[in-house]
C-alpha cells in the first residue's frame, strides 16, 4: 500500500479510507468482500443465551515479548467470553490509529489478530477504523468486543462460588505484566520472559463438559493480577478465600525480576490464565483437564473458598503466616493491556 | 467523587478501578449492581438472526451544539444496527480516558449516554475503561458496540438496491458536521446549528412494517456525507445512482456556512440520517412514515437508481447540468465523529 504511514485522511470515511479497508485491513482481518461491506455484521440466528463483552487495548509498547497488541486483544475477548461458559462467535475489531503510524506495523498487527481469530475458530466480523492527528492518540489503539453463545444450562459467574470450592490457575502467574515491563524502553532487563497472551476457549470447553454443575466460577486475572480477580470474587460471593502461598505457580524468571523491582506476582497481570473455582470433588478432574490442554501444563490447585464472609482473601505464606490480600492499589504498571 | 479528575490508578483494574466504576460508570450507564459484574454480560437467547456492529469516537471537541461524544456514540451504534433492519438490544461501552480528565464531564456524558440508551429503549449492559498517560489520547474516546435482532426474513443491504429503486433521506443534510466544526477553537461562526445525532431505530422499524419486501437498501450517511455513502451502495450494487440537487434538503444556515468555507454539503457528516431504498411504488408510503416520525419532518425524494452500471452516482444540478459524484477525497473535516 501507498502511501507506507497511515495519514488523517485513512479516516476520513472516504476514498483514502475504502482504500485502506479494501486494500489492506479488510482482507487482511476477515477477508469480508468488498459488496457485502454494510453497517453492521448479519450473523445467522443462535440457539442458547448470549454472552457480550468489550475491552479496549491500549498497552505499551504495542510489540512485546510473544506477542503485540493485536493478538492480545483478540484472545482477551475470547477469554472474557469464555469466562460466561459462553463459545465465542463473532468478534469486531475497532481501530484508533495516530497520524503517522506504519502501514507495516499495521498489518503486522492485522495478520496475528487474524492468526489469533482463527486458531480459536471464532470470526471478525466488522470494524471501525478511526485516525487521529499526531500527539493525540499513542501509536494504537485497539477495541474487540465479542458475542459468544452459550449452549448450556449452567451458571458459571462470580456470585457462584461456594463453601468447599478448590481454587484452579492453568499454570504460571505474571507473565504477561513482566514480559510487558520488561520491553519498555528504559528499563534495560536481560529476560527470556514472554506474554503468556493465548485463548482460553478451547480448555473451557473441556471444563464445561467434564465438570457440568461442579464449575461455579471462572474468571481470567488480567488488570489487577489474580489477588484483584480473587478480591473481586470473594466480594460478588460474599466469601473467604485461603490461598497457599506454596502452591502458587511462579516461573523462576518471573519471580526474580518481581524480587528485583519489588513487585508482588499475585498483582501482576495474566492474559492466558484463568480462575476456576469447582467443587471439590471435581478438583483433580478440573487440574487433569487443564493439565492435558497446551495452555494448561503448569495447572495447580492454589487454595479454597473457607468460609462465608463480607469479601476476604487470606494466603497462607511459605512460613506459615496468615497475610490479607486486598485489591491492587494505586498502578503498578500502568497500559500493561 | 473524589479526586476530581481521572487518575492513571483509574485504569488499574485494582482498588481506584473499581471505586470508579462501582460509584461513578456502571451506575451511571447501566444500573449493574456490582455483584453481577462479570467478565462479559449474559443474554437471554434471542429468536432471529443476529446484527453486530462496533464504531469508535474521537470527535473534537467533545461537547458540541446539540450533543456530546456520549450520545453520538450511542446514536451511532443503535443506527448502525437499524440500517441492517434490526433492533437494538444491548450495547457495550469501552472508554479510554486520558490521565487529568473531569471527573464531572465524564460523569455529564455517561448521564447522556443513558439517557440516549433509554430513549432507544436499549440496554447498556457491559463495559471497559482504561486510562492512558497525559498527551497519549485527546480527552476521551469511546468505543460503542452493539448487538441488535432481526426480526423479519428481508434482506436490508448494500447489495440490494435495484433499477428504479427511488432513495429518500430523512431530512437536511450536512447539520452534524457543521455543528462540530463550528465549535472548534479559532473557529468563530455564530451559528445556531445543531447537531442532527438522533436514533433511528424506530424510523427504521416503522419502515420495515410498513414497506416489507419494498424496503431493499439502508444506511447512514456520517463520514463522508450522502455523497460518499450513495457511492458505496452504487459499487456495492453496480448500479447508477442519480440525484436532484434541487431535492436536497439543505438548511439555509448549513448551506450558508457551507458557502463561506467552500464545503459541499453533499460531503458533510451526518448522525441522524439515513439513506432508504425502496421500490418506487412504495416511496410515497416510505416518505409518509418518515414526515410523520419525530426524526423525519424533512423527509425528502432525492433521487432513483437509474441503470445498472459500474457504481457510478450522478447530480442533476440545479440549472440542469449532470456532475459525476465520487468519494469525499482526502480528509474534509477530521474527527467528525
Amino acid at each position: 500500500m501507498n502511501p507506507d504511514i497511515i495519514l488523517l485522511g485513512h479516516g476520513s470515511g472516504g476514498k483514502l479510507s475504502h482504500e485502506l479497508l479494501d486494500n489492506l485491513i479488510v482482507p487482511t482481518l476477515s477477508g469480508i468482500t468488498q459488496s457485502d461491506q454494510n453497517d453492521a455484521a448479519v450473523i445467522a440466528a443462535q440457539e442458547g443465551r448470549l454472552a457480550f463483552t468489550t475491552d479496549s487495548y491500549v498497552v505499551d509498547p504495542i510489540f512485546f515479548p510473544g506477542g503485540n497488541i493485536g493478538d492480545l486483544a483478540i484472545h482477551g475477548t475470547i477469554n472474557d467470553l469464555s469466562m460466561a461458559g459462553a463459545e465465542p462467535l463473532a468478534i469486531s475489531v475497532g481501530l484508533i490509529i495516530e497520524e503517522g503510524f506504519a502501514v507495516e506495523d499495521l498489518r503486522k498487527i492485522l495478520e496475528t489478530m487474524r492468526h489469533a481469530a482463527q486458531d480459536a475458530d471464532v470470526k471478525i466480523v466488522t470494524g471501525d477504523t478511526k485516525v487521529v492527528p499526531r500527539g493525540k492518540a499513542d501509536k494504537l489503539f485497539i477495541n474487540t468486543s465479542g458475542i459468544g453463545v452459550i449452549k448450556h444450562d449452567l451458571t458459571i459467574c462470580g456470585r457462584n462460588a461456594q463453601i468447599g470450592d478448590k481454587i484452579l490457575i492453568n499454570g504460571n502467574i505474571g507473565d504477561h505484566g513482566i514480559a510487558v515491563l520488561a520491553s519498555r524502553d528504559g528499563l534495560e532487563l536481560e529476560s527470556d520472559i514472554k506474554t503468556d497472551s493465548a485463548p482460553l476457549n478451547g480448555m473451557v470447553k473441556e471444563l464445561v463438559e467434564q465438570l457440568g454443575e461442579q464449575l461455579h466460577t471462572l474468571r481470567d486475572p488480567t488488570r489487577g493480577g489474580v489477588a484483584t480477580t480473587l478480591k473481586e470474587i470473594a466480594l460478588q460471593s460474599q466469601v473467604e478465600i485461603t490461598l497457599s502461598e506454596n502452591s502458587l505457580p511462579v516461573s523462576d524468571a518471573v519471580g526474580g525480576v518481581c524480587s528485583i523491582l519489588g513487585l508482588d506476582p499475585l498483582f501482576v497481570a495474566n492474559e492466558g490464565k484463568l480462575l476456576a473455582f469447582v467443587a471439590p470433588e471435581a478438583a483433580e478432574e478440573a487440574l487433569a483437564v487443564m493439565q492435558k490442554n497446551p495452555h494448561g501444563g503448569q495447572a495447580a490447585i492454589i487454595g479454597e473458598v473457607t468460609a462465608l464472609a463480607d469479601g476476604k482473601v487470606r494466603l497462607k505464606t511459605a512460613i506459615g503466616g496468615l497475610r490479607a490480600i486486598e485489591m491492587l492499589a494505586g498502578e503498578q504498571l500502568p497500559r500493561i493491556c
